[in-house]
């Protein structure tokens, strides 16, 4: 089955481009494609108009793992959303590569597993297990952009 | 000399697959092949039977640098025992490409690189300086999963 | 027009290799070369001598987000200089592929896309929006080592 019947059989949408917050330049791009692989940069939580997803905020302090899962999986779409613009077509996507989940948490959260999974599940139900197996950490940073819960970077490799 | 035959000259023992905590789902790869590279999943310290090693804290609060060290000495030989399974044999290895050092510590332990030497001096101990060669960052996060004080990632290049 | 042209117009300095603090030892290298593609490792702020770079601390607490930028774009330095002596031309490179960026900061700060971007631009400056485009994360780190306020760490892809 291909990805897109699948994102769309689970009720799925992918967002629109990032809206960035007034004031700020991000002088990148969200994939940059060289040969058979694209590299991800780190993605946020979205909404489907492409603005940040709330909640806002620490995970352990003011966000529970529950809800920090949701802001994984809410980035797996945002990078999906950002590989259907730069591929025109997520079945060009051969393999998955790595994922690096970071967490935006206290000193004393060690959960991060359970909340980066959000990630990884959707991306193993999207593109089954072979194609989505991939690598992966899952760790704990002391702040992120914007206060988000979640950030999300990878890599994938592609039919070309 | 093979790499197989230096682990065992150097009585080291590599670690039976990772027993994850009762009640954790870990939905990725510790090792992830596409063509000649290997992205290697953040690993932890570990046990000869693949449990979590001891001691479990953040460096510089509960944990010395000196035992750090070790840590980081033990999470090379979690990631060699992943490959080993992965490749079938590690002389496949061509070149170590990067590895990526975490250190679970606080906010003001600037001391990193000593601690992730315990794994960059092994990986060199088993596969020398120029197969063994590699790029890296090692630096200070805020929490690890299960509160480990070591966490590595990376990047190895294979024959096919 | 070629990159080190650009970088002598733009009154640019390529700072001699890193002069690594009294007692540390490092034993990794800064670039590692495999193939088609250089993996950098984590680079810090330099002066022109290869000596570490003030000023020293967080950013937010001891270091404004202006200086920060600074510090990002010394880094940039640091790194075309490892590339400069790895390479022998950096018009081998044909496209970067990502940066990884870090921010030495308190839990509070949220502003390491504007930090971060002192790096991204200098890049963009040397090698124009095409080559020079990039993927990339900017994030928060509990600590760094030497109390540097940024490290960054990267891809390209080069002509063999």
């Amino acid at each position: 089955m291909s990805a897109n019947k699948k994102i769309s059989d689970l009720g799925l949408v992918l967002p629109a481009p990032m809206q960035v917050p007034a004031g700020v330049e991000l002088p990148f791009r969200f994939t940059r494609t060289v040969g058979d692989r694209v590299y991800i940069a780190g993605h946020l939580p979205q909404q489907a108009d492409g603005s940040l997803a709330q909640p806002i905020g620490k995970v352990g302090d003011d966000i529970t793992v529950e809800q920090a899962y949701q802001s994984a999986r809410n980035v797996a779409l945002s990078i999906l959303g950002s590989l259907q613009r730069e591929l025109g077509d997520l079945d060009r996507i051969t393999a998955w590569g790595k994922l690096f989940g970071m967490v935006n948490c206290a000193p004393d959260f060690t959960r991060q597993p359970q909340v980066i999974n959000g990630c990884s599940d959707l991306i193993l139900e999207v593109f089954g297990s072979e194609i989505g197996a991939h690598a992966r950490s899952a760790v704990g940073m002391s702040s992120l952009p914007f206060n988000v819960p979640v950030e999300v970077e990878g890599e994938v490799i592609i039919r070309t």
